[in-house]
């Protein structure tokens, strides 16, 4: 253990989160702690701020505020969805040596994790003692390495919600939902709406993923099916379903790209209604409505999941107190999930390029042959993650006797 | 007082909402502690499951069950959006009367107490002895007689909520955030939207309701201005919105249709992608997102104001106890404020027809002169029928001395 003596940056990155102010939070109460740790700066926006050096006295926040900043979503430092260049990368370096950083703490997803590797690189040719750490964070769940990441809990427990709602809205008028949710590349927010299923009929009926090529007749033909079966069919699916070819199936119809060069699918409902519209015509059904959860996915205030808040402020502290004063090495911290029937995580940290860059996927044992739902041993996977979801219950409605009512539904 | 023996028959139509089973379960109990009521008859899917007697026998609901029932987002019996004929509400009676009924219960909106209303009629020109009630809901807010409905409360808890966390979203990455909210016709459920701000920079900036004429041009003008004072803009607008000559907006680009001829505004998200297109290329703003919220609005689970809940279930303790029991005809039931400054409700019963078909809508003292916002009157109005929302806090952000972050931000 080499412990350096020098000033501390932290910054946010990416989508924001319900919980990742707690691994801010985390790491700062942290690092207040520890007599090794002088300035404790954030940086606004991410590298943004860094490059511009948009720097905020961490120090000069107290510690029952700082509590307040943890309760509350999406990124408290501000954040940005800017791939840095390895021309980037030296620059911030260069802010960080200016600055006399000593620790630099980067909270974000695979791209962040890019980001605090490539500048460790910078540091270590340069000879300069600087020690980078990757705070896990995406409510995509795609982090490899991890069981799963900070802030999937709390945007699951919003879609299981969601779809606990949807689903009671749709035995009240019936007919066809279609409700997409976020994750480009990895399907484990959409495969969360099977936690909605309370009763033997509830929905989600179906469940598309990115991780199986979508058709769109088979996509009808199972709402069809569902139908008919169930008087109504609720459907959740990724806003990142793609053909047999790989390319997204939103893309075709969404013209923004983003940063990476990708289809810009957040913030738009063309997805839902073009699947919508579709089974209107290929299904001959009605009623059929489409929803885009959208970000309130990843920002609702007071849905955060008790787990996913209590780990998002554990990796903050890891990052500090046992990765950055305890160990000898820049990398990422990871969550990992012991053996054993009671659920319980152990944190870890490992070098950065095995968390940067690649993205990792749903397991295909979670996944049905049929390619449109869940399997059980992925609810037991999400269940201790998510946690408590509301109580909801529905009229036993037995059949008045003489009446038409048959049986009870 | 004249009071009736015989069987009640209770209802649900139209939109759920997340305490429409309040009142359920507030007439269901209270009927089963009157001795005047036998049958407790619940219909399935409103007029539809009258018509077709499929009825289910309320009295075989536990309290207990109740409860949890009514804590259950979304119509428990079923709902049903069908506009009744002359004629059906002649087979309604029929049907009615084959039962034996004497009390008749519909939870719903406008044309809900239309149904009750000329169902009355009908029974007083058959001479038989019955009761219509119509017990008050709709997210919307816009019943003649209420000073504001079952279900908006909630509702608007969700849209202040959704607001809330969306804020604080496009403070981290910012841009333009276009937010579609319901209302076809009454903007309350979007000027609530107002409640989710915190700070003085806090969104939503801008509020476009139906009472106004909207024009696309002075909507992309204020969303330049406000992009400019606060680096960022969130708005609120209600899928409602029309241009000057009273066409609805969406029902340029949305074929579908409801019973009532009017274009189906919920579950698309075409609306607020031609917005956002629009704002794109007429300011310049790249980053410009829409969600449209959708069902989640009136069905979110676990989101339900203390006040509404305790309202709705009021206005169907009071149909059965007071209406029913010691009123001597028919009516439907009213939430009016009581004067003085702490917050009190009055319940009341009034003749059906003035409730019935034609809606109310936001006074123009809630809505600023710009008719881009919602005014203080408006604010003091709504806060005590949503409650309290959840805490939220920023970071004071004080520049690290040296850096070049001028001010808090």
């Amino acid at each position: 253990m080499v412990r350096l003596k020098g000033n501390m940056l932290i910054a946010q990155s990416g989508g924001p989160s319900m919980v990742i102010n707690q691994s801010l939070v985390g790491a700062v109460l942290a690092a207040k702690a520890t007599a090794s740790i002088h300035g404790i700066i954030g940086a606004r926006h991410g590298i943004e701020g860094i490059i511009e050096e948009q720097f905020v006295n961490l120090r000069r926040e107290t510690a029952a505020h700082l509590e307040a900043v943890a309760m509350t979503p999406s990124s408290a430092l501000g954040s940005v969805r800017q791939k840095p260049t390895a021309d980037d990368c030296k620059r911030i370096f260069g802010v960080l040596k200016k600055y006399e950083v000593r620790y630099f703490f980067y909270i974000g997803g695979n791209d962040s994790a890019e980001t605090a590797h490539i500048i460790d690189e910078e540091a270590g040719a340069a000879a300069f003692d600087l020690r980078c750490y990757h705070i896990p964070k995406t409510i995509d769940n795609d982090l490899r390495e991890n069981d799963h990441t900070p802030g999937f809990g709390s945007a699951a427990r919003f879609v299981a919600c969601a779809l606990m709602g949807d689903d009671l809205d749709n035995r009240s008028l019936k007919g066809v939902k279609i409700d997409v949710i976020m994750g480009r590349d990895a399907g484990f927010l959409t495969a969360a709406a099977a936690l909605a299923r309370t009763a033997p009929d509830s929905g989600p009926h179906l469940i598309y993923l990115p991780e199986r090529p979508f058709s769109l007749d088979r996509f009808c033909a199972d709402i069809a099916v569902a139908t008919k079966k169930w008087g109504r069919c609720v459907v959740a699916v990724s806003e990142g379903i793609r053909d047999e070819s790989g390319t997204v199936i939103a893309s075709k119809f969404i013209k923004e790209r983003d940063s990476h060069g990708n289809a810009q699918l957040g913030g738009s409902g063309a997805l839902g209604d073009y699947l919508a519209a579709a089974v209107k015509v290929k299904t001959g059904i009605r009623r059929v409505r489409a929803d885009t959860f959208g970000y309130l996915q990843r920002a609702f205030p007071g849905m955060a999941s008790e787990v996913d808040a209590r780990e998002a402020r554990a990796v903050g502290e890891v990052a500090v107190k046992q990765a950055a004063m305890e160990g000898s090495k820049s990398g990422s911290i990871v969550i990992r999930r012991a053996a054993g029937k009671r659920y319980k995580v152990q944190y870890g940290c490992v070098p950065l390029k095995k968390v940067a860059r690649d993205t990792r996927h749903m397991p295909a044992a979670y996944i049905n042959r049929a390619g449109n739902d869940v399997t059980p041993a992925f609810l037991d996977y999400v269940r201790p993650i998510v946690g408590c979801l509301p109580k909801i219950a529905l009229l036993k409605n037995v059949p008045l006797p003489g009446s038409r009512l048959k049986k009870r539904q």
